[in-house]
């Protein structure tokens, strides 16, 4: 674990740099995050595009140990239905295996993770009612570009961050926790924290092994 | 108008500065923007998380002049219905109004931005199939990080971009027009070009105010 003597100085990093070595980091030191950094965190959120521009996101920073420790179960009670049926399905695959087991760890020791950060959606879609894909994608695509801006921050400053979705399976109960109205749909929990791992390059597959041009199958790119 | 020399070093960019002075660039020249740019867009866009890290992301980068005609139309189609009922919606509201008279602008113009990057992800939802949110909002956290990369990317090179999901509304429609297989989703066009409008700074109300201590309501940096 290292914390940098002036995170915030760290959002000078080169761009490139921060997005070709964020990782999703779950193994984090219950060290405090300062106010300050969270909200610059959030500000640099705020700065992402949202459908029509509505900018209709809102935050809950959770630091409370009884509702980190609450959320924590609902993120058991799903990872026991899921992740039997992630490793089931993704057996012999070691890179899945680790990041099972950094699920894991993350999820015994939620309830010292310092900093959630919930991100929400103001104006939230019927739960179960049926929308047509541009729809949804319209609704998702307001939050999730402010939620990388928030990762990549994190990533800058030194602070270990990542997306877990999995808690937010019952969102009557998650509501009922934060006590959050009905016209607000919290979309991702982003655990923060001085991380006790590191980040580094990620490997992926070249750009044109994943490109198409004008139609799908057409890829001029592939070596 | 201003194309830099060398765009590709403009990733060198601060962070910070290409996140506060990113924004949608609707108005963009006709001019030719270079393969190895919009791969390494693309690349940048891998570089995201995705759940589960299944990395089932796709793109389709279009530069057919009668392919970008006819989904200029699709967007034109969803505009007269949407586009109406936001003016009636926003009316009075100046900077909407801006908005909305680039989008129109793009939509004239739709057949002659350069470059058209549709991206999509593998393993379709059932389009009207009622899903529970945490279930979208994994799927659709899955596209827009790596869309978000992709704009960040873009406003460090100097080059227009932005997020359209009208011409979408017909997934049927798109996807015979791209050859695209039911298992793959587009899910949001990013229409890409050297501006003829400007970045700068954007104007989101401080963090402060729409941030919320362990329960919704509780706003203690609220000033």
């Amino acid at each position: 674990m290292t914390k940098p003597a002036d995170p915030i100085a760290g959002l000078r990093m080169p761009l490139s740099e921060a997005m070709e070595t964020q990782r999703s980091i779950r193994r984090l030191s219950p060290d405090p995050v300062d106010d300050e950094i969270i909200l610059r965190l959030i500000e640099l959120g705020t700065k992402a595009p949202t459908g029509s521009n509505f900018q209709n996101w809102e935050f809950v920073v959770i630091k409370d140990q009884t509702l980190k420790a609450r959320i924590g179960t609902l993120y058991e009670q799903a990872w026991k239905i899921y992740g039997r049926a992630g490793r089931a399905l993704r057996k012999g695959d070691e890179a899945a295996a680790r990041s099972m087991a950094a699920v894991e760890w993350q999820i015994e020791h939620f309830e010292e993770v310092p900093i959630l950060i919930v991100a929400c959606l103001r104006g939230s879609r019927a739960p179960f009612l049926p929308v047509p894909p541009v729809v949804a994608a319209t609704y998702y695509g307001s939050i999730f570009p402010s939620i990388q801006n928030i990762l990549l921050g994190a990533r800058a400053m030194g602070l270990g961050a990542g997306i877990v979705t999995l808690p937010l399976w019952s969102t009557t109960r998650i509501r009922r926790l934060l006590k959050m109205p009905i016209a607000v749909l919290p979309c991702a929990i982003l655990p923060v924290g001085w991380p006790i791992g590191r980040y580094g390059p990620t490997h992926r597959r070249p750009p044109g092994e994943i490109t198409h041009l004008d139609t799908y199958g057409n890829m001029p790119w592939k070596t």
